[in-house]
């Protein structure tokens, strides 16, 4: 292997790393999301806030340290933080009613 | 430079961001402790925990992506986690006095 198939291979796991942190993070939204009418749990936003914050200190981490470039982090959080707003809209909502 | 240079490279860089950031928790807990017989901030304790779970995941993350092992890892947050019971002792003590 050429030093640049390793440095792609590693770019890769990186990305393919904090993908996988981003999934996990979305699938506590979407639990969050189906149970907006019987019951919310006042931890969630808690515990959603926290896991962002873990997953923002890995892509920065992975920036600083040339696995991943500046736009490819950015996209992970926004995508996040896209679909935090739309839960956050939901639960207003839901409580308005 | 070969594959191998790539990748010893990298972990260097890996283990000196993170213990850049290992540094500057430090530095919170040297403030902290130099102003234990003033006056107490109890946002403190809130700062430290956050800023010692991002370094963790960070480190993690690290340990994933191949980049740094895991003893190294865990003897960044074990040195922190000494330092900060020291901390935390100290601040026991002052309060009873």
């Amino acid at each position: 292997m050429s030093t640049s198939d390793v440095m792609v291979g590693l770019h890769q796991k990186a990305l393919n790393l904090l993908q996988e942190d981003a999934d996990n993070i979305e699938k506590l939204i979407q639990i969050q999301m189906e149970t907006l009418t019987n019951r919310r749990c006042p931890l969630y936003e808690e515990v959603l806030d926290t896991q962002m914050y873990g997953l923002s200190r890995e892509i920065d981490f992975a920036i600083r340290a040339g696995l991943i470039d500046e736009a490819s982090g950015k996209l992970i959080i926004s995508d996040l933080e896209r679909k935090l707003a739309q839960l956050y809209e939901a639960l207003a909502l839901s409580r308005k009613e």
